[in-house]
């Protein structure tokens, strides 16, 4: 299990606000997937570079629980925990706490898995370094 | 319980997809939220006019399993089927199909409530006729 | 040059508006480009399928005049009219007109070319039949 | 007229990527709108502040030369200039460099204006102030 967080800094854009004046609810998704992808090359994986290489990370599951909205002007950061959930999964655990007061505003759980070319579950080695042996969730 | 299935056609816009070649797993939720918007409009709810009363119908939890991945030309269609599951909460249980062969793309429950400028619980009665009485699911 | 005028219908979703309540100035871009793939897509051009065989339409200048805002609710049309304006650069004039009065709510013009893998110009010959001898601009 | 150039850092995010793997070019539109906003902000006007006084600083036309595209992994950053072209109008210009060898990626002529709740110009105070007297550009 990593025991390090990975956290990455972000502010709010206009653009990303609805008409409620809150920034719409998939937006999120969007936060999270960034705040991953530079974790994941934080720790030497480059998504871009395996989609070139036909190797897709994918999202097969999310849950996102929404405590409190994210306005404009906001700065906050988005966390990154992983924890791999079987030979092929593996679950992202992440939140978005506002910078000013460090409110959790967001709870997730991101499974995702990695697919070759034909759509079959393939890790490849550099992901399968992130989790020293033995340390697989169940 | 709402026995009637509403549901709503699109085809994916290319701009959508990421550099995978399939839509990102963030666009999902626009799908269903414009597929939610339209399901209450029929019903009489005007998502945008009750922001301007300074009732926001928010989204308080998000879960999505992700199936297969739409791709650029796909047609699709989103389903809505709506559960009262307290007195403020509301689950819209949404699914996404892909048109020419009815596989299921996306399996969904979104949670959402409604709440007035104070940004307490308030559920206005165009809501409230949605569920005839004694239909709440718990 | 392309006498026949193509139109593409569309309706506002509401996670297109952002705090102001109008669609925000960039998503008339997207509704700008899928109208512009489906109407290649109607002469037979593929713009995914040219991604893949490493051939980019790519967008070299876009002039876009904002006449009035869309909002939530508002269904829309926009036409694509094609003129070649060099051997290797295509001008598409597009206009977006509300449905229920006609009115014109922005007019662009969007130029673009084709590259191939190494970034040169390269115009497949499914693109150059799109122009009958003869009928270039200048 | 404004003499110093304020500039603001960004990186891309993959989910602004398209297919053919580089920044889709409606994305451009929303550097640039945040740039401007966070300009506006270090000059004490705050564009969700006048939202919600009714207010609305809106784009009436948008001027793009795309260079060349950003990708997966690119830092880069916006710069903003803004100069008063009438009364009621102001002339955004702005680039966008590559980080890595300040290679000029995109650059972009915007013109916007401000509306009261009537939708007629009116440009408020705060923003009178960022041109001195006998500045404007005719």
């Amino acid at each position: 299990m990593d025991k390090k967080i990975f956290t990455l800094d972000f502010k709010v854009r206009d653009y990303e606000c609805d008409m409620q004046g809150i920034v719409n609810n998939s937006v999120y998704q969007n936060y999270l997937e960034h705040a991953r992808h530079e974790y994941l090359l934080s720790r030497g994986i480059d998504f871009a570079e395996l989609a070139r290489q036909k190797i897709n990370l994918v999202v097969l599951r999310a849950e996102l629980d929404y405590k409190l909205p994210l306005v404009s002007g906001d700065e906050f950061y988005v966390d990154v925990h992983v924890e791999q959930s079987s030979r092929v999964r593996f679950d992202f655990v992440q939140h978005i706490y506002r910078k000013r007061d460090s409110k959790l505003m967001l709870a997730a759980r991101i499974t995702g898995t990695s697919l070759n070319e034909r759509g079959r579950p393939f890790v490849p080695d550099v992901i399968t370094q992130l989790f020293p042996a033995g340390e697989m969730t169940e």
